[in-house]
């Protein structure tokens, strides 16, 4: 019997716990539910069906786990206590200040279900997050940082999209080398915005946009790049196509600490990632199995990447476990 | 009220456990237990108790849990269960071919104690076990590489120690970097034993002795070097203590895994310790919490570090960490 998968939303995310489904021989996509006009909508698996969002509402589909592959911006905060009332659910919501009114609206509704939901999961918050934790836990007196890249930030990409004379921009987050060495050699820096990180655009322009003036806006514009320093290049349409199409990522959490007076350790997670969504995706799946497993044990309500025992993420038993990687 | 720790055995991962309690706000040490007569061991902690293992053994010890920092070839098998029938208990058991065994052994204790035994608690069986065991879960699809060193393998510096004419030893196992250089490219390698690590003696000679009769002996060791590039350096008592007197060490897993055709992802894990007995008992020292709290809670058994939810192993409240470090 396999764990059965229904993926509400078929972006770049919904596509990616697709994929990681078909990695994993233990489950299986049962169906893919939409907003949009089930019948407009084609998907990769054959033989899956497409079905609206309002079937689900009802409650009465034969899934084990439902994963939320929409927006942290509005949908999550809706949608993930909305069906958690009706399955075990999981999310990547990944608005860091609102981590608590999410949980805490998720596990009112999971609790009075006796479903499981699961939040805030990927890669970060998510795998960096678990190492920050263990980290932080066996090195008390200690320091963590966190750095992204070299990779695609889809939010500052459209966010150059909006300015005017911009066709399109792909927008890559870059760790700062001096940064990653400085920490590297536990010299426990502080560092600002600027140091840790630079960005670079690359930008299509309409025909006979002010190059310089879009160039302007986007090294000044606030939160997303004035406190950053900022390389831009214009390119054409088709080079975009050919050098920018992937959606690449990654990043490092290092943490240094202390155990005595001058000794010191470093710790260093780093991912290199060739699809942030398709890894994003591979994280929620091994996170299903875990809501599955727990919710058949009996557990209930929410939980984040903290709650949950490694053992229940694999596949497999707790005898091959120990066995092969211990 | 703090958590009462009692470390069994005084060597160096002892003396680590110890250092480790000193960061760790909300723990104790009560007791160190030693095998040898207790007036005749210091420890570094002022107030705190030297006793007999006999003590120990008569079950009366107000402790929350023991640490038992003894060796794996024959102490950890006889005194994990033994301990287990009568406290919370934690090793670190890194005889890879007998934790099934060790496992058995301490549950059967535990449950009959009602008392949680935690096994194989460390780095390497430990944090690099949860690594293997995180990137497996999340890329089912893909391989794992563990690499050791920089660092002094105490086993091997004990082995050619035995070598006749040989007054010390310390011996450094190293990663090769053209291996781990493939291995973060995705290439996916097969990997020799010679090809991953290559090891590098320190060795200082009785005065007299053969030298290269002794290098010929460490090259052609079996098991211990003759499947290595080994190279043999002939050093002074005094460049010996100079520069060679810490036992530093360190790693890393690294995992490979695709999520479609021609996408790939690479998850490094990677340490570098100072010390290898303080970080050891400074990942003891998280997990007796864990213990602690999982039997407080009314579990009871053998755990390994898959069994144990990492918010177990943090001081901070549930909140706190969704709050600061999701």
């Amino acid at each position: 019997m396999k764990i059965k998968i229904g993926i509400l939303g078929y972006g770049n995310l919904g596509k990616g716990v697709e994929a990681a489904i078909k990695k994993n021989d233990d489950m299986s996509l049962t169906a893919v539910y939409t907003r949009r006009a089930p019948e407009s909508l084609k998907i990769a698996s054959k033989g899956v069906e497409v079905k609206s969002i309002d079937v689900l509402a009802q409650g009465k589909e034969d899934i084990d786990v439902l994963i939320i592959c929409s927006g942290s911006a509005t949908d999550l905060p809706e949608q993930t206590p909305k069906f958690a009332s009706l399955y075990n659910v999981i999310d990547s919501f990944d608005t860091h200040a609102r981590i608590p009114e999410q949980y805490a609206a998720v596990d009112k509704a999971a609790k009075a279900s006796g479903k499981v939901g699961i939040i805030s999961c990927g890669w970060d918050p998510g795998m960096f997050s678990l190492n920050r934790v263990y980290a932080s836990s066996v090195l008390p007196d200690g320091k963590a940082y966190t750095f992204w890249g070299k990779g695609v930030s889809q939010g500052h990409s459209d966010a150059v999209r909006r300015i005017e004379g911009v066709k399109d921009c792909r927008q890559y987050t870059i760790p700062v080398p001096a940064a990653l060495e400085s920490v590297r050699n536990g010299e426990n820096p502080e560092l600002t915005t600027r140091q840790k990180h630079t960005r670079e655009c690359f930008v299509v322009a309409e025909d006979g946009a002010d190059k310089s003036k879009i160039e302007e806006e986007i090294k000044t514009m606030p939160n997303y790049f004035a406190d950053y320093d900022t390389t831009v290049h214009f390119i054409s349409e088709e080079e975009m196509k050919k050098d920018h199409s992937g959606l690449p990522h990654g990043g490092a959490v290092l943490y240094s600490g202390e155990t005595s007076e001058g000794t010191n350790h470093i710790i260093e997670y780093s991912l290199k990632l060739d699809s942030n969504p398709e890894f994003t995706g591979s994280v929620l799946v091994a996170f299903a199995r875990a809501a599955y497993r727990l919710n058949k044990e009996g557990a209930s309500g929410a939980k984040t990447v903290f709650d949950i025992a490694p053992a229940y993420l694999s596949a497999l038993s707790g005898e091959e476990l120990r066995k092969n990687l211990l």
